[in-house]
C-alpha cells in the first residue's frame, strides 16, 4: 500500500513540477519576439531531419509492443512514422513559422469621453494542456501552433507511441535551445500513467486550457473531469438541406462532394435533408451516384417511396456520425423542419442550405445553431486551411471562446490596454 | 427518508424544467428583432414602474425575515429596494434598450482561393445560468443584458431576496408577454434549496455558460462545481507602479485616485510599487495625502525606512485584496520587478504603470498578465461604461473567451458563415 502511495505522490509532484515548469516558461514564450519563435520552429524541422533514423528506431519499438499488444491495422497504421509523415511534420514546422505572428497585434484603440484611450492586444492563453491518441505527428502539430501563439504547452499522447513521443520531444527541446527559448516550452508528459491525465485536469493554477485531441471516449473523459476550461469538439453530424428552391445541379454536387470526398471526417455529411416537393426530381440522380461511390443509404418512409432500394433509417441514425460510406436521407416539408431536424439531431458542426432563395438563406444562415452555416458550399470546406487560418488544431463544437476551426488566434485572448496622460477618474 | 428522496428528484424534474424551457426560448430569442428585444425592455420598464408598490411590499418581507434572520446592516442595506433603486433599475433597462444590437454581426467575408466566401455571424451563447447573492437589482440588470443579446436566462438569486426576486421576475415576465416574447426567456430559480445551485450547474445540455456574481466563497464553489463554462471574476489585487521616469505630479493624481475614489471596488488599487530611486521624492507626499484620506499605509521594510509612520506589511499583504481603506506599498528596484510583483501576486485584472518613458511602457503592456493593462490613467477606469461597452455584466479574470469587462459582445460568440455558388472542395 505504500508503494502505491508513493507512485501517487510522486506523480502529482512530477506534475505539479511540469506545471510550475510549464508555466514559468510561459512568461518568458509570451513575449519572445516573432524571429525568434520562427527560428526554434525551424531549428525543430532541422533536427527531425537530422535524427528521423532515431525517430523511425523510437517508432519501430512502438509498432512492435503495439503488435504485441494486438492494436488492429488502422491503429498501427495511425501510430507509423514514415519518411513521407515525417517530411509532412517538417512541412508543416515550416507553414506555421511561415504564418503571420498573432501576439501583440492592438486594435481599436479608441478615445473615450473621458479621455482615455482604451483598447485590446492580442496575448497567448498561457499553458495549454493537450490530450491525444496514438498519432504522434499530433505532438509536432499541436506543439508548433502553440509555440507559434507564445504558449507553453504540457503534451499526454497516447500511451501506444510513448517512444515515439519522447524521440519528438528531443527534437523539440533540441530546437528551443538551439532559438534560445526555454526547453520547458513544450513538455511532454513522460509516463503511461492514467493518472496523470486526471492530475492535469484538476491543476488549475498552472494550465489554462485543455484541448483533447482523439475519438469520443476520450473527449468525453476529459469534459468530464476538467476543472479547467477545455477547448473540444465532440461529433461532427453534418447536414445539406436542398431546399425546393435549389439549383439541382449544386445540390446535386454538393450532395455529392459532402458525403463523398473523404468518409471518416468529421465535416462529411452524414444525413441529407430534401424538401419533399424536389425530392421526385432530385432523389433518384443522388441515390444512384451515391450508390455507384459504394455509398450505403437509409432512408426515412418518404424517401422509400421514392427510392425503396435502401433500408429504412432507423431514430438512432439520425444522431449518429457514421464516418463511413453509409449515408442517411429524410424529406421534410420546407426549410423550417429542416432546421429543426438540424439544431435537434445535429451536433452543431457543419450545416449547409442549397438554395437560390435570399430570404431562406439569410435565415438559414440565422436559425441554424452550428459552429459553420453554409449557403451553397460543401460541408467539406469546414477546415481550418480552407478558412484561411493557415493552420487548425481542431474544430470547436463549443460556443464559448472560439467556435468552428481553431486555429493560431483560438489559442489567444484579448486583454484591454489603456493609454492615458494622468488621467483620473471623476 | 423517501420524503428526502422525493424532493430531490422533484427538484431535479423542476430544474430540468427550467433547462428545457430556457433552451426553447433561447432558440426564438435567437432569432427575435432588434426591435421586439427592445419593446420587451422598455415594457420591463413601465411594468416596474406601475408595480413599484408592489415591490417594495414584496421586499418588505425579505427585509422583515432578513432582520429575524440577524441579517447585518450591509447586507440589509444591498437587499433593500427603495424608490431611486427602482428607479435606477428603469433606467438600466432603457440604456440597454438604446444601445446597438449585437447579434446577426457579419464580418470579414473574404474570398478564398477556393472561391467560397468565408467570415463570422455574431450570436447569442444560448442559455446563461446567473448565481448572485442578495441585490435584487441584479435580477434586472442581468436579464436585460442577456434579453438584448439574444440569450436566455436562469437566475438563482440568494434566498434572502427571494420575495423581491419573485415580484420582479412578475415584471419580467409580463414585459416579455407584452412584447410578444418567450415567457421562459427569463426564469427565476423559485427555491431557496441550496441543490438547486448544484443541479443548475450540471446542466451541460441545457446551459451553456454560468455567471457567478458576488463573493468569493460563491465564485470558488461555482468554479470548483461547474460541469459548464463559468464567466467568472475573482479577486481585484490593482496595482500602480511608479516609475522612475515618471511625472510624479501624475503619479501623485493616479494613486490617489486609484485607492480613494472609492473603496469597496474591485478596479481599486490595493499595492502601490514605486521605484526605489524615486520613493524619496513621491513617498511622503503620497503617503501624507493617503493619510488624510484615513487610508491605513502597510509598507515593506524600504518603505518605513523613508515613512516610518506606517505598519510593517506580511506577505499575506501582497495578496490581500482590502476592498477598505488600506494600502500596502513596496519599493521596487526597476520595472522588471515590479512587474514580476504583479504577475506573481496580483490577480490578472487591473495595473498601471506611471512613466514617460515610451519602452518600458510597451515593455510593461506586454508583460502585464492582466486582463487591463494601463498606462499613465488610474485603474479605477476598468469598467464596462469607461471603456464603452455600453453595459457591464462583470469584469471577467479568465484568459478564455472574455477578459476584462464584460458587456453585451462578451455574452456572444461568433460562428463561420460561408458563402458558395455551388461550391465542391477539390
Amino acid at each position: 500500500m505504500n508503494a502505491v502511495i508513493d507512485q501517487q505522490q510522486n506523480l502529482e509532484q512530477y506534475m505539479q513540477q511540469l506545471g510550475k515548469q510549464a508555466r514559468a516558461a510561459s512568461a518568458i514564450l509570451a513575449n519572445a519576439a516573432p524571429a525568434q519563435k520562427n527560428a526554434a520552429l525551424l531549428a525543430i524541422a532541422d533536427t527531425l531531419i537530422k535524427q528521423s533514423e532515431q525517430l523511425k528506431q523510437a517508432n519501430n519499438k512502438d509498432l512492435l509492443q503495439g503488435k504485441k499488444d494486438g492494436l488492429d491495422e488502422a491503429m498501427l497504421d495511425r501510430l507509423e512514422l514514415t519518411d513521407a509523415r515525417i517530411e509532412a511534420m517538417v512541412e508543416g514546422l515550416r507553414q506555421v513559422s511561415a504564418l503571420s505572428d498573432p501576439i501583440g497585434e492592438i486594435t481599436g484603440m479608441d478615445f473615450r469621453p473621458s479621455g482615455i484611450q482604451v483598447g485590446k492586444m492580442r496575448v497567448p492563453l498561457g499553458v495549454i494542456g493537450i490530450i491525444y491518441e496514438s498519432r504522434p505527428n499530433v505532438t509536432i502539430d499541436a506543439a508548433a501552433l502553440c509555440l507559434k501563439s507564445g504558449n507553453a504547452t504540457i503534451l499526454r499522447g497516447g500511451k501506444e507511441a510513448i517512444n515515439s513521443n519522447q524521440a519528438i520531444t528531443e527534437c523539440i527541446r533540441s530546437g528551443l535551445t538551439t532559438a534560445g527559448l526555454p526547453e520547458h516550452a513544450v513538455q511532454v508528459i513522460n509516463t503511461t500513467d492514467r493518472a496523470a491525465v486526471g492530475i492535469l485536469l484538476g491543476m488549475r493554477d498552472d494550465v489554462d486550457v485543455i484541448i483533447p485531441r482523439g475519438g469520443k471516449g476520450l473527449i468525453e473523459r476529459v469534459s468530464r473531469e476538467a476543472k479547467i476550461p477545455v477547448i473540444k469538439h465532440l461529433d461532427g453530424i453534418c447536414h445539406v438541406y436542398i431546399d425546393d428552391q435549389a439549383d439541382l445541379k449544386k445540390a446535386f454536387d454538393i450532395a455529392l462532394n459532402s458525403k463523398t470526398h473523404r468518409y471518416g471526417v468529421c465535416n462529411a455529411m452524414e444525413t441529407l435533408l430534401i424538401d419533399s416537393s424536389v425530392a421526385e426530381k432530385v432523389l433518384p440522380q443522388i441515390a444512384a451516384a451515391m450508390r455507384d461511390k459504394g455509398v450505403e443509404l437509409r432512408g426515412c418512409v418518404d424517401t422509400l417511396k421514392i427510392e425503396n432500394e435502401m433500408k429504412l433509417a432507423t431514430d438512432e441514425d439520425w444522431d449518429t456520425e457514421y464516418l463511413a460510406p453509409v449515408l442517411s436521407i429524410r424529406l421534410v416539408d420546407g426549410m423550417q423542419q429542416a432546421i429543426e431536424h438540424i439544431n435537434l439531431h445535429g451536433s452543431h458542426h457543419t450545416d449547409s442550405i442549397v438554395t437560390e432563395n435570399y430570404t431562406r438563406a439569410r435565415l438559414f444562415l440565422a436559425k441554424v445553431d452550428s459552429s459553420s452555416v453554409m449557403i451553397n458550399a460543401s460541408t467539406r470546406f469546414a477546415d481550418g486551411f480552407e478558412y484561411g487560418l493557415g493552420a487548425e488544431i481542431g474544430i470547436s463544437t463549443d460556443k464559448i471562446h472560439a467556435r468552428g476551426p481553431v486555429g493560431l488566434e483560438g489559442l489567444t485572448s484579448q486583454k484591454y490596454i489603456v493609454f492615458g496622460d494622468g488621467h483620473i477618474r471623476q
